[in-house]
Parts: C-alpha cells; structure tokens; sequence
C-alpha cells in the first residue's frame, strides 16, 4: 500500500500558489496599467527553498508516531515541514518569500485512514502535542497557521491518503474522504456521471475536509449551494472520541451537530469524512457575459433574478472598477477592445457592470432556465455581450491566485477579502468597505465584484491592489486589513462569506458571534477537545 | 396596553386539539370502517375542565414575578395552570381527558416583551425555578411537559405578548414574534402581500417561536423549505445572558450558532426573535389528486421529480392502506366513490398510491412548473385525478388532529409518528417500521405517506389506530411508541424528521447523535443554563 509521508503532495511551488509553469508573466500592457493605477513597485525577490530558514524541530512522541502508523507516516524533512508552515494568505506568501519562518510543524503526519487519524489526535491530546489539520493548505486566512497554543510540540496532520470515494446513485449522495482534492473528487464523480458541483476559485488545490471545515463557497454555489449546504453528514475525529452525523436527508432531533462540525475549521478535531449532495454531471455549461447599467442596477438584476426562483447557476457582477480593469487587461490580452467600447458607449453602458451568468445541467433545462434569465436580464436593463465573454471568464476562472504570484515578484501588494449582507443592506455595506479600502491602500485599486445570490441578499468580493511597503509588507497588510474589518463590522456585515475565519479574522469573531456564542463555542471545544491541542489560534479570538 | 396574563390564550378546548365546535362527528360509516378493521372500541369519557384534580400551586419567586412585568403578567388560575401543563399528544390528550395531572406549573407568566422575557430567565435561574417556554402547546412529544428537574417551582412562560411583525420587503425578510400563531403571521404578511409559506398540520395553533425551537416542517415545505431553512436569524434569551445570530444571508464565520438554537427546544433558553425569509404572496395556489402504480413506483416518481429539481410545492404521497383508508372516508363523505373505483380499476391502479401534488406561485411560473411535474408524474406512470381531489385535501389540511379528538372519544387508539431516509433506504425503513407498528397495534391500522422530500431522501410519517386498552391507554402507548421508535433506530432512520425530540424521543437521542454528540449539547447547555432549570426532561435523555 502506498501511502504515508511519501505519498504527501510536493507539486506546487513551496512559496506560490501552483507550480512555477502556472505563473503568468505579466505584460508590458499591465505593468503600464500597473503603474499608472498604483505607481512605481519595485519587483520583490522570492527566496529559493533550499535556502529557506526555519526553526529546529523538537522531536515528537513516540505514542503519536505509532498511533499514525509508524515511521512511514511521519516526515521531518526540512522540505516537508517548510510546505506545512503556511497557508497561502499575502502574509504567509510574504513570508515564505522572505525565506525566513518563525516557526513550522516539527513533524508531518500523513496517517494511511481515519482510524489512524483518530488514534493519532488521542495521542497528541495524551502528550500536549499541538495539531493542524491540513488538506490543500489553500487557507487565505492563516487557518494552518503553525501555532502551538500552550504545546511544547506541534504537528500538522496531512490528510492526502483518505481518499476514499463512494457514490450513492440513487439518493445522489457521496461519501468523499477529506484529502481529495478539488479536480481528484470531481473526476472520479465525473466518472460516474455526477459532479459535486463545488468550484472554489482554490479549486486546483484545495480539499474536500477544508471545504467542510472552512464553510467554503464555489463559483457555481448560486446554483449547486454553497458547500455547507452539501453536506449531508460528516464524520470528527476530537481528542475525546469520535463523532458521526446521522446519513438523513433531515432531522428535527435538536440542534444540527453537522452545523457545528462544518466551519469548525479543525479546532474541534479533524474531518474524516464527508457526505455531501452530488448532481447528475451537467450535459451542457453555458457561460455569458452581459453588461449592466451599473453596478446597482446589476445588483438589482441579480436581486430579481434571486428572488423568483430564476437565478443562473453562475452569477458574477463586477463594479465599475473590476470591470474597467478586466476590460483593460482582456484588450490588452489580444481581445477586440476597442470595438467592444465602441458597442458600449452606442448602448451607453460606457460606465456599466459586467456580469457573467452561466447555467449548468441537462440541455433542455439548462436551456429554458437560460431563456427566464435573459428575460429577467433584458427586464433590468442588462445588454448581452455573448458567449466568447463567458468563455474568456470560464479559461480564466482560476487564475486569479496564480496571477497573485505574478503580482507578487512585481512588488504589488495585492489581497481579496469578501462579506455579505441583505440586499436592503448591501449597498451601504459596499460603499463602507470600498471607502476604507481606498483610503488604506491610499488610492489603490479597489474591485468588487457579487459573486454569490441569494433570496435575501448577496456576497460581496473585494480584490485590491498597491504598491508593496518594501520590508514592511506585513504591517502594510494588518492596516489595511485592519481597516476593511472594521468597516464591514461597523455596517453589520459577515467578517467572512466563505474564507472563513482562521487567524486572521479571529480578532472580530466576538462582533461576529458575541460574547455568548463564543462561550458556547468555547463550551464545545473544551468538551471535544480537553487538552486544547487542535489547530490553536484560530477561529475564536484570543 | 393589554398584554400581560390576560392576554393568554384559552380558547380551545382544555383536552383537545381546537374548540369543540370544530371536532368532527364521525358518521356511522366511519365507525363501521373502524369496526371492521380494529375492533370493537368503547367510547371514552372527558372530564370537565372545573372536576380536573391538579396539585397545589408552589409560590413563586417575587424576584420572578418582578422581572415578568409584575402581578399583572402572572396567573396562577386552575384554568390556565391546566392549559399550560401538557401538549397535544396522545398521551398528553389521555390524561387530561381523565381528569388528574400529576403535575402542572406553578403559574403561568406572560411577559410582555423580550426584554421582561430575558429578566424572567434570569430571575428563574437565579431561584432554582424551571422554565418551560409556551408558544401554541401544540407539542406531540411531550415537549412542553410540566417537568422540574431538580428545581422545587416551574413556571410556563408563555409567549403570547411576543408578536412583532416587521417586514423587509427589499431583502424579503420578515422579524416574526415567537408568539404569533400560524394564521396571525400569515395573515399580516398576506396583509403586505408576502407569505411565509409555512404550514403545518399544526398550523392553527402552533408559533413562530415553536417552528423554530422544534424544526417544524409544513405540507409546502418541499417548495418553501422546511421552518429551519426559513430562519435566518434568531435571538435567544438564555440564563446566561442574550444571544443573537447576525443578519447576514450566509456566513463562513465558524459552527452555525443559529442552528444550534434552532431545535434546542427551550432547553437553552427562549426564542425572543426570529427572522425568516418570505415570499411574495402566491397568485395561485393549484393543488391536483394523481394515482401512482403502487407506493414504491410513486417514490420513485417523487424522487425524479425532486432531483430533476421539478419537485412540486406540495407533495403527499399514500401508501396502500392511507389509500384505501382515505378513499373509504371520501366515499362515506359523499363523493363520487364508485366511479372513482371504476376508473382506477379501468386503468389498473386499483391498489394504487394516492398522490396529492401543488404548485404555488406567479401564476405563469406555477403554471410552469407544473408542466414539468406532470410531464414526469405521467412518465412514472401515474395518472390524473383532477383537481377535485386536490380541493378535497385542502378542505382538509388541518382537520387531522381535530379528527383525533372524536376518535379518542370513540375510544380509538391513534397516534402518529414520522422520520426520513435517503432514498437508497427509504423502502426498508418503510418496511420495518410498518411491520413494528402492525404487530405492536394487533394488526390495526397502519398508514403512512411521504410529506416532505428532498434531493437525497425523503420522510415517511406514519398514522396508526387500534382500539384502546381502556384503563392502561398510556401503557399501551408506550409500547407501541416504543416497537416503532427501535424499529427506525435499527434502521437507521432518524427518530424525529419534524416532530421534534420533546420528552418522548429523549431516549433515543444517543442512538441520533452518538455520546460524543450528546456531550456537546450538554456542554453548550451547561454553559448557557447553568441552574438547569431551562425545560428539563427534553431533547436529552436521563
């Protein structure tokens, strides 16, 4: 059987998103775009990983290897624990780029199947042995932060080998194991004749257990639901013991334990296992762009369209500023530019709203739920732009995190934050947190774009751009992260819509949840988890 | 301002389901049909409401009474401490009918806001008195039953003065008291042209706040979503202080607090708020009779229809002896029977399964949608009743509990019971549970149809009469309770899809959620109920 340390996954660039051959290069085009929106950067070097420092490993106990499965499971190589030290947040990239990390896992732990984990989480929990939980390691959040809490030693619990797949036709149900990856899930459903549904813009890379542990949401969620609303059950394996949900489609027996797994974000123990939804593979995907009149128009379009029951199953609406910048950068990339302007300012949406719309499934449904869009659509004041916008979105679809690195050497501070609010809500909400942006980046680029509808109100995505701070790009990123929390606070929205908490938005969780829900959270931590070993630091404040 | 205890509810009858001149005489055909399928039954007597023997009221705390609202807000009546010491189910109607409550609150407290609500809370758990919170009583599983734990006084705490209604007609979000009743919320929604769309069987008399505490599901709840995908908020008024879930329409901010408070029963606290989603008022409401080839081939039709995403609003599906049952009453009530027989026979349906499907809506989208089901309803082989059965169900949607006051006084067992499978299992499920109800009632009645279904599964509930043992009517519930209840268990259904756990399914609760799952509820419950005095002897067993 293969499996253990050497099956873990060492294909992406230790300090990047993928691998090096992913990474775009920027274009003359951009950069002068670049610079004429932020100003002069200058490119940032990336440290190499054999030259990268880290803080030597304490060994872990025996009890804890033997309960993974032995030597074959456990890695202390330099390479293994540096991939284990970070997620892919701007700071942890800063970080891993400066080549210096302040701490790392002493050891990784890649147990062969659940009951191996299990044993392995009793163990560090009998030996003060931190653990991090780890699937992708796609958290923007610093949800795999190496953080020790009150433990002398720390190790982060790679799930690559539970694998497992098992599909229920006829109830339309899987059974996933929490190390597959996004593309391993989908293909073997694929395989079958179904589709999970589920597409993250950390698609490539991250996993099935960080989907249920970080309540994540897919470019596709308006229509397929957001990946908590998939789950059907999970399977926890805490410190004190074992915890599997029901297999129903529905309970009324109490409070949904299910709800307090999923998000949980590996602080109560680590995700096994995961029932989730799935759907017949769809026979057609059809993708367009349209333009609105502007960007509340649009979020009025999308409103509507939510709200009879006649939402596509991919919406984005860009603002003015994303869409002003992707045009730029699509002319720039050899597309029509310059004819599409022209259509817009005879249409006058010159100062308009892109927004992509895609339906998903059977020909014929696909098909007649397209034709109720469009009508809604053309009803709002939206203008087609046709299929070749739709498919220029879906090649690029998730590019944006590989353009990061890119971005990245260029010396550009570049960072994505996202929150939600009821539509009455929402465009206050909007204005409050592009204001903030604004001033923090100091006139940087600011988009914005609603990529998740509801029937009460919609996600909002915000990408901003600056010149890096040379040296001081950590304290750069707290201010203006800093300043975007408090804003979405303040105007009472969501601290996160789908990146979760993690380190980073711990701080706000006591404005999320007040003082109450954190006790009741912290109550079912020190219940599940007595020794306070799983993933410290992240989730609840303090 | 009115309010206060005055404004409790008492106009139904103290040991039945409605006023009396609601309750049904059930024709000599019925009693015929009774006869001939379980027996001779002796009629059963009712004590009147000024013979009922209860024990003598405790005093309670002053520091209570004050945080109430005062005198004013407390009635220690017999008539209202009689109507706050049981729920509707069968053993609940069984004992107050014969007259002698074991036990029965000490007084009956109406707060006037959430505020006093909350103080009151507080007040109890600082003088060891039990809280039982009291929307419509409605509760078939012993939910609201007078039970002390190890506290020396109780009150009922009724929600009658919490009936707020504030609408977002932007967000289609509506702020609903938990003492409004079914028909109250609906109608002031109906009044600013939204619907809740929620309606159970208990829909005359059971609360916002009960929908919430119990997971309750409604006959459209296959188009709306059951009561705990409606809520998108609540505020909970614990011992331990205040709770509220933000205003968001989805969040990745950690476990889902709100689902922790939806379902808990009141052994947290007290629901003071809920906000849920609405929808515009339906311009038409269309509800059609159809004949399946038999039970399993309409699950199958059910199933098709809700993973094609083409499900109805409404959908009940018989089996064999609910439809026979059913179509002898319908007979005996008047309607064309014989013609009915002939036709299905005509068409070889003549141990069909009735299927009553309902579209609701914009009329073109009702109409719509309707089109799709029928299209698939005929490729499963079923065929067209019309509408005039559709009618018939309607007239009668509510009339099943006021039924089974005129059933207990012929002296009829009848109790009713419900749960949910993945499609994958649902048959076996249903199968093992007639069996266990066939043998435990002696070959009595035992019907049962799918309410409420679901892209992964649906539930079965089921309704089943025998003669009662007059004398040791409770006795002969509990074991027949009890067969049904191991049988779902074993297997592996859950024990409640929307009755809720309450006093009568505690038991079971390990089975449901395992002794991890169990743990952390208790946990939560240790922390936000200290003094344990939030409704004892419900959700948890022992």
């Amino acid at each position: 059987m293969s499996g253990g340390a050497d099956a873990l996954r060492r294909d992406t660039a230790f300090a990047g998103w993928g691998p090096p051959e992913l990474k775009p290069e920027l274009s003359a085009g951009v950069l002068a775009l670049l610079r004429e929106r932020i100003g002069e950067t200058q490119p940032a070097p990336e440290a190499a990983l054999g030259s990268v420092q880290l803080p030597e490993a304490t060994a872990i106990p025996e009890a804890v290897t033997r309960a993974a499965g032995g030597e074959g499971a456990v890695s202390t190589t330099d390479e293994d624990r540096i991939r284990h030290a970070a997620g892919r947040s701007y700071p942890d990239l800063v970080t891993l780029r400066g080549g210096a990390l302040p701490d790392a896992p002493d050891a990784v732990v890649a147990p062969a199947d659940a009951e191996a984990v299990a044993a392995t989480v009793a163990a560090c929990s009998e030996t003060a042995t931190a653990v991090v939980p780890f699937g992708g390691g796609t958290s923007v959040v610093g949800g795999v932060a190496p953080e020790r809490g009150g433990c002398e030693r720390l190790i982060a619990l790679d799930l690559t080998n539970l694998r497992r797949v098992d599909v229920d036709p006829v109830s339309l149900l899987a059974r996933l194991g929490p190390g597959l990856r996004g593309p391993e899930a989908e293909a073997a459903l694929n395989e079958r004749g179904f589709t999970l549904g589920h597409f993250p813009q950390s698609y490539r890379y991250a996993t099935i257990g960080g989907y249920a542990a970080t309540r994540s949401a897919g470019q596709a969620s308006s229509g397929y639901g957001r990946f908590d609303a998939l789950v059907t059950g999970v399977e926890l394996a805490a410190p004190a013991g074992v915890m599997r949900t029901l297999r129903t489609p529905h309970t009324a027996a109490g409070p949904a334990l299910r709800e307090l797994v999923i998000g949980s974000e590996g602080t109560l123990g680590v995700i096994t296992d995961v029932e989730t939804r799935i759907r017949p593979a769809p026979a057609v995907r059809h993708y367009e762009a349209w333009f609105a009149e502007g960007f509340e128009a649009g979020v009025e379009v999308v409103r509507t369209l939510a709200q009879s029951g006649e939402l596509p199953d991919v919406v984005r609406l860009s603002d003015r500023e994303e869409t002003e910048v992707s045009l730029a950068m699509a002319g720039m990339g050899g597309l029509k530019r310059g004819g599409l302007e022209r259509y817009l300012k005879l249409r006058r949406r010159e100062h308009g709203s892109m927004l992509i719309v895609g339906w998903e499934g059977e020909r014929e449904s696909a098909d007649r739920r397209r034709e109720l869009s469009r009508r809604a659509l053309r009803a709002g004041g939206a203008i087609p732009l046709g299929a070749s916008g739709g498919r220029s979105w879906e090649r690029g679809r998730y590019e944006g995190p590989h353009l990061r690195d890119a971005l990245m050497d260029a010396g550009v501070f570049v960072e994505t934050l996202e929150t939600a609010h009821s539509y009455s809500q929402l465009g206050e909400l909007y204005e409050a947190v592009r204001t903030a942006l604004k001033r923090a980046t100091g006139d940087g680029v600011v988009m914005c774009h609603v990529s998740h509808a509801y029937r009460d109100g919609a996600s909002l995505y915000f990408t901003f751009l600056a010149a890096a701070r040379r040296g001081s790009e950590i304290e750069q990123w707290r201010e203006i992260k800093a300043a975007a929390c408090e804003a979405i606070v303040a105007a009472g929205g969501t601290i996160t819509h789908h990146h979760a908490v993690g380190h980073d938005h711990a701080p706000y969780m006591t404005s999320e949840v007040g003082e109450l829900g954190l006790d009741a959270i912290a109550a079912v931590k020190e219940r599940l988890d007595p020794a306070a070993i799983m993933n410290p630091g992240k989730l609840l404040p303090g």
